[in-house]
């Protein structure tokens, strides 16, 4: 949940300030989510006690958080406001909020806390603080890069070390999400956030969650997993063979591999997002495969593991420089497999810097 | 993330209506937490994508979710509709929700989505679905209980290897909460959830996250973790001496031990929750120590690891039959050491029936 690598976060107050006024913003409020600990180093637990960064275009920010966790806030430019058990910090919040009239709130902030800001505030507007933070937090500082670039490395070494070492035959997918969770760890990430494991015909639910189904010989498996390294995060898919593959398992694969190369080679600075979704779609058209391809082909990453740009049909904000990404095509056969490769890149100055670097051939395993 | 143990739905939801009734709600929509596994057995992802129910007082329930996730969803009392990604699920669900004027949202659903709704729906007023869905979930069905106690047995398990398998000296937090992870996915969670272990002075921190600090011998070390099995959560902390403790040490957990017996003890049907805060806050603070227990005795525990009752001053809703919750005083030195002695229990006729039975004395480990 920590943030070692240290930002100059007086200094994207200051930004977060300039935007706010030429929003009209009074007031940004921030709780659970990543755009606290990008302005504070500072990530609040998700709980029903109330943390929460007042942040005006004047005064010293206030962190509001709950007498408990109080040891945990490393110092910053923010005032801390510590709140007991007994106290309601809703109120205290409000009480601090004053006058202000137009509210920018965090977007993961509970909801049961917004309702009970707006019970107290009833001449307030809001909105939500990405429309103010994203235009920050889209194009990554060179520290950002360098420890999504950590861990993409580390996710590397995992899929480097999956041919060797993970029996997949015979072994539940539940089975197969731990030792990928294992080596998540192993390899230098925090925290482990995630690992899918969709073998077979589960292979066609792109968010399966690991069961209890025994993989087999013949069966296609999607691995989609990531950690985090000083709060940045790492996704990569890679999908593999038990066995050797049949003819039409090579053939999708060798699509969505062509697809997943297209969309790359499409993003670069200038390019809407929306490109980089069609470079790739076009290709699974072309081949037959539109309508197994039912996700858009990328999200932005960094703090959030979800974050802009989104590559999807409709975006046309462009690329610039330090975006970091995913491109992740895939093909979804109902109830007989799936397959998705995705990488993660950055864009640089004459296309991308590709942080995935692991085989994106269709590896066969035991 | 799933919930194999079955539970009447449509019953649920029946009573759910009923309250709605009583309190004049015309809708509740859910989103992620953990009222909509509740009433459905799907639990949401945490993800920009929305997914949300609809529950209005006569027609069939409607789940929205993203396409991709539709085959995650098992059939159940409510129509699914699908959305696709070049598709405003917002505005869909405004559609759905018509003309309806008093709406209670679901606690942890994002403000972002709650923010697009109201603008979607200016004439809405709203409140939070806790204030409906506490009402059940708060006392624990038969099954439910099973499941806490199934949970509970197993984090014992945890514990009960400890002192003979965990090397505490010489090692990081980390690696010591690595290995209460996978102890807990050992003994049977589905998930591990968390792990607290707090060594020397960052016992004093009662959510420390574990870090780099090496444990040495004369540490105190707060172990405080929890997984989760069929969706329900574990929830225990036991402090250990790493190799014998000094008189003070043994002074201060024998006053946590003795709170934590009397809370349990101060636990049955017809006590106001604050009596049991009190039962254990009297006992620190007849030793002196009553400033440096610096939060609430505990907390309900169910598909949430927090949630309603709490135990804590000023919350006078009395203990019925069915209610689990933990028990958890603590007593923390800033700088110097921290300990904490926490079990879930849970009300029956005659007191409480004690789910965690883990020694609760000074365990020495090397």
């Amino acid at each position: 949940m920590s943030n070692p690598r240290s930002f100059d976060y007086a200094n994207r107050i200051d930004r977060l300030r300039d935007i706010m006024g030429q929003q009209g913003i009074d007031l940004v409020m921030l709780s659970v989510g990543s755009d606290l600990p990008y302005f504070t180093g500072y990530e609040a637990m998700p709980s029903e006690r109330l943390t929460m960064l007042l942040v005006d275009r004047v005064s010293d920010p206030s962190l509001f958080v709950p007498q408990l966790e109080g040891p945990r806030v490393a110092p910053g430019p923010f005032d801390i406001v510590s709140w007991s058990e007994a106290e309601n910090p809703v109120s205290l919040v409000a009480e601090k909020v004053g006058g202000a009239r137009r509210i920018a709130v965090g977007d993961h902030t509970w909801s049961a806390f917004l309702v009970a800001l707006q019970a107290e505030l009833p001449k307030a507007e809001w909105t939500v603080a990405s429309e103010l933070t994203r235009g920050l937090r889209i194009r990554k500082e060179p520290g950002e890069i360098a420890s999504l670039r950590a861990a993409a490395e580390a996710a590397d070494r995992v899929l480097a070390r999956v041919p060797g070492e993970v029996r997949f035959s015979g072994r539940t997918e539940h089975q197969i999400a731990r030792d990928f969770s294992e080596m998540t760890l192993d390899e230098g990430h925090d925290m482990a956030s995630f690992a899918i494991v969709a073998s077979g015909p589960n292979g066609a639910s792109p968010h399966h969650e690991p069961g209890d189904r025994i993989v087999q010989k013949g069966d296609l498996v999607v691995c989609d997993f990531g950690g985090r390294v000083d709060g940045y995060h790492s996704d990569v898919t890679r999908t593999f063979s038990v066995g050797p593959p049949t003819a039409e398992q090579v053939e999708v694969h060798h699509v969505v591999a062509k697809a997943n190369a297209s969309g790359r080679a499409a993003a670069r600075p200038g390019v809407p997002c929306q490109e980089i979704d069609r470079a790739a779609r076009s290709v699974i058209e072309d081949a037959g495969y539109g309508r197994f391809f039912i996700h858009r082909t990328g999200h932005g990453i960094g703090l959030e593991v979800h974050e802009h740009p989104y590559l999807v049909e409709g975006n046309d904000i462009t690329l610039e420089s330090g975006m970091s990404f995913s491109v992740e095509p895939g093909i979804y056969l109902p109830d007989r497999l799936g397959v998705r490769i995705e990488d993660i890149v950055t864009t640089v100055d004459d296309g991308v810097d590709e942080l995935n670097r692991a085989d994106r051939g269709l590896v066969e395993v035991g």
